[in-house]
């Protein structure tokens, strides 16, 4: 078993990078709830992120996304952000919402739409300069409602295609990221529906193009820490993004639905190396807080990484590796139900203090009058949300 | 095998029902795309309605759904749909778009919301007096999506009460139809997710309650034509929502995702009696058009419905029941694939000519002009969507 | 929060009924592998099953399965199992393995085999009344591969007829027990496929007849918890078969694929008061340990069992209820969590050493020597399996 | 759209190879119901399939499993099928069905297991040398039933080693088809179960690896056809497995649950070269015929091949790439289905007689008293299974 010195050691350098659009407001298709005091504008997203940070401390990136957080200075956001001890973290791009992108974006039949969605993201990456950004994340919309509609293999060209440009774009310190979602907001065919599709691109375009598995973007019953271990093996594991479904694409606090899942996720991560900083994994969440209550719910999402990773980092690797390898069916899962029964709650109040934080992030944020604050202070203006 | 002159009799009689909203625009929640010469109200969503029925037929009803639907006079607005040869159908009540319905409407938590809930229910058959319409379709978005956010049993005390109240308050010759989904906006628990819980109600509530059987709202791989079949024998079978999908709920035009299913959906409602009048299952659809011109959409679906319509009154009954009570399989199979895979458009054709129309309701509807009219004329103004 | 000695109570009280077949050999269509020391008969099966009980304390009951488990002499079979702390539990029926089932058996087009059908569902009633058995538990693996292939009404309404004439031979202390299954070995319809159907029928069966709720036989993402909890509202849950699964009806271990699944349905059985006797609701395992070793499978199982059932009587109710009342969404939700993520594994240790137990009752059936006996004794003979 | 005599020169060059398996007793794990007739050794299997291949025209290959259809003399199972006019298809290698296997065969923890699994691979190589067999099928059962019961990239390590070994065994005319499985016999991991893993080995293993698509392996919801498209723009696709499925790998007839699906898959097939011979892939199924007569139930499997391919090859492809092009989704759409909804049983039937054939292969089936045959002369002897 792991010593309780190492797993807090690792426990305190964790870092989990939170999503500027899971401050602003988010919905389904049928409502978009708006909440009292949401952010207005990056900065005021940049502002509720440190206070995920300031409670839980692992928290220091933030990840942006464009046009939404579009402003004039991103050398102002950057500096906003350092001040509050942030960093900016991966640049989104957005490819899904001008009417230009109904049939698609970098894949659409109609090489004006494609010049239009690679110059965005050729944009995307002249922000990153600007920023200072590692990661170039990209997510499809692209995809098709009907059988017939547009050519499979036509699609993969221009895909490959419009990929090929923007990476030859990126600077020797940049990486292109490619997430795969198997359905929605395209109901037929997605163009990179499975991490398959994304392995093979990321292959041909080079060492810097990495796979993004996003928790909530498979098929019913996929065994997830299978590729994740399959793309740590391959050193293609670019980055998580996080949250959590009980259906599709639920998106729901990370580790709500199927926390079991996340730990073996974890496990798999802490097993192959992936924790390491050389093995250059970021851990992304992406979520929507519709009926909750914003930042607490991604304080506790960074709350539900931190409880999973420490089991993932309890687990007794020799006593495993030897049940494993005499065939130990039993023995070796209840090696790795041990660390999961853990109640490591303990354990990370004390990591927690350790650094010099509230035991308990949640009861941090509640003491520190900032929701109070942000109610009573962000009236008027539009409240930022998937569309600003 | 039925003899041709039945099987186009019983074509000719086809109704079916076309929903206001499915002229509007529509989206999923990364995007609404909007199309020129949408409706801006519900007068201009009958007026193309009326041209589907022209172009097919047999889609005379056409339901509305209130409040997107609302207007000032209801009578008026029956008499514009008389004047263009339509009938107000089904009356669908809206409890999830009202920022007071975040944590759901019939079965919240706060008896206020539910008495807000109910009395729109009770103002839905106030509207079903005004227009003649026989059906309130009930479609709940309720449910949680987190576990421990509310108590299961209490929402359905709740949700029983709220029905228990709105059905004393119909007429006699008014219906109660309650429809199910599987998840979505529900993230967790869905109050009325399945067959069963829409049945179990209905049982308890009376005979003019029902159950709406909508064919996106399943879990992955539910044999629907089982539903179908059961709810048609206990006589609890109310109405159809068709739709298609190969994921979710995508709303896809009817049968385009999977046509052979919709046959045999239809194959069990010729089987079990269901087109008959005195069934009273009514045969709507429900879908979204995001990508697609609308009016050709509605009228692709009603030929899609009608084509499977024919293939299931093509079915050799004698000859099925022959095979099926001497156990022979691929005979009882090939009985009915020999008419799933008929030709049937020439005998629709032929059945459109003999009603003095068009033989195709796709070439009419282009030769009519209708859409460059709208698309002229329709500029300015708000137009319809799920909001308004 | 509930007092520790309340929840010791309650974990004291448990009783799990463990499936004869559980201790015979068992596999997939594609491999049965045999295990050394397996049980030749019943009553080995027994001598087994008394080692769980020994270990666990919580285990007096056994399922046995007709014809696996016939034997000449049922009251010889009661007194073997009296004598090791054993009582007799369900009997379940076998009608999916003689050859004339290829096509059904209460469901069959043919008479004659409803006939032979129903004879064994009546012999089994027979069985029960030498064993003392409370409950006739009926699975069917009726059901069609082809569309086509049957008539779906038709087959209901010979199932009816036959439920209604063994419902009609039962005692009035017995109960029958339906068991409804999503798909397998039926691939097209299953003629109780879903909880909504097994409902239907045992309401208009009567009070005696109840649904089993097995948690491998649903269609994927299916919410249990709820069909659970809607059925204890309705007074309908009659018993679980327990197990798990990723896929399918895999059969693992209980808790072994989604113990947060597992919590969510127990803390439903403990919120709507199923755990108290006059609930009657049996808590069943029905597994398949087709690689692991099976004793120690079983009692794994039920310490699983006992592990979720700890964590959901140690949901503070009130705590939740008041959260859930007022709307807070977090809240709620972390009272349920704050349950899920102690660890009870040190308040069950207490527990069997207050019963007199080795705290640890892996360690107690490894220091038994019963393993290493039954693999030296049990040589030579036909090992149990699903057909013997 | 395609002229007739193209389309028909088409149907006439088709090449469907059935499983030699698919002629004995199959089953699920309840219960393999044994047929009439059945074959009790590979000659037999062979002249069962030569019906196939007499009936249907289309039909000269046929797979071997092995050891299934081991033999002393290959050469004279060779000429035994040369004599009936078939050749011998596919090697199948099956590292499932011995004890030692129980945890796995080339992925097994243990070095002897592996030993012994890649020996009989090496040996089906030795049989593709006495047969002239081209390809060597590879599906592997190893997975694992328990999180934490192997190491999931250990396991990727010693399926490649094993692989590497085999291919290099090869000779230049030889190539290795590697089949991916979503579950099932393994329900936690299943070593390779997508075609992202079968795809990335065989990349490494190099050009004559290619990718099995079983058109029952996948997740619900898997868009098939995109991944046939892929590995077509790839030139990976090196086979199918065709079947069909409502749920999980339920074997049944190709085309009998979802016949537009097999029409999608093929006219991506058609679109994108794949039957062209020098795209070399082989057009395989893999079936159980559970309950229904098995050399019918092949032959019809057999036709409805060749109906949605005679679909497939009748797309107006120029008339979809422009509606493609024009980002007209209905008119693509309807371009598609105009071609699936034509009835091709005539074209068929007229190319059969061209062929020299009985129109109606089912007809000329029952006409040539083989069935009668068989289960006169089949008498005694263990019939073929999967287990023989």
């Amino acid at each position: 078993m792991a010593d309780h010195a190492t797993v807090k050691t690792a426990l305190k350098a964790q870092v989990i990078e939170t999503p500027s659009w899971g401050y602003g407001n988010s919905g389904t298709r049928f409502k978009v709830f708006a909440q009292q005091g949401v952010p207005r504008d990056p900065f005021e997203k940049l502002d509720d992120a440190a206070q995920v940070h300031a409670a839980t401390g692992v928290a220091p990136f933030v990840s942006l996304h464009i046009p939404w957080d579009k402003v004039e200075d991103y050398a102002a956001l950057a500096a906003h952000a350092e001040e509050r001890g942030l960093t900016l973290g991966a640049i989104n791009s957005n490819t899904f919402q001008d009417d230009d992108y109904k049939l698609g974006s970098v894949a659409h039949p109609d090489p004006k739409v494609r010049r239009k969605a690679v110059d965005h993201l050729l944009e995307c990456v002249d922000i990153m300069d600007a920023t200072g950004s590692r990661d170039l994340k990209l997510w499809f919309a692209d995809g098709t409602n009907y059988p017939g509609q547009d050519d499979i293999v036509a699609r993969q060209d221009r895909l490959f295609e419009a990929l090929s440009e923007v990476y030859a774009r990126l600077g020797e310190d940049q990486r292109m990221i490619l997430e795969y979602k198997f359905f929605e907001p395209a109901f037929y065919t997605t163009d990179v529906p499975d991490w398959g599709t994304s392995y093979a691109h990321c292959l041909k375009l080079g060492d810097r193009a990495r796979v993004v598995v996003d928790t909530g973007h498979h098929a019913p019953g996929t065994n997830i820490e299978f590729i994740v271990a399959f793309l740590l093996r391959e050193r293609k594991l670019g980055a998580f993004d996080f949250n959590s479904r009980f259906y599709a694409d639920d998106d729901l606090m990370v580790g709500s639905a199927d926390p079991f899942q996340l730990f073996r996720i974890l496990h798999e991560v802490a097993k192959n190396g992936g924790f390491a900083p050389e093995a250059q994994v970021a851990f992304m969440l992406d979520q929507c807080h519709n009926i909750e209550a914003k930042i607490p719910a991604v304080i506790r999402s960074v709350m539900n990484v931190q409880e999973a990773t420490a089991k993932a980092l309890l687990v007794d690797t020799d006593a495993l590796r030897c049940a494993q390898q005499a065939g130990d069916v039993l023995g070796a899962n209840a090696v790795l139900m041990d660390a999961y029964n853990t109640d490591v709650r303990p354990l990370l109040r004390e990591v927690r203090e350790e650094m010099g934080l509230h035991p308990d992030p949640l009861a941090a944020y509640r003491a520190s009058g900032w929701q109070e604050r942000i109610v009573a202070e962000r009236v008027g203006g539009l409240q930022a949300g998937w569309g600003a």
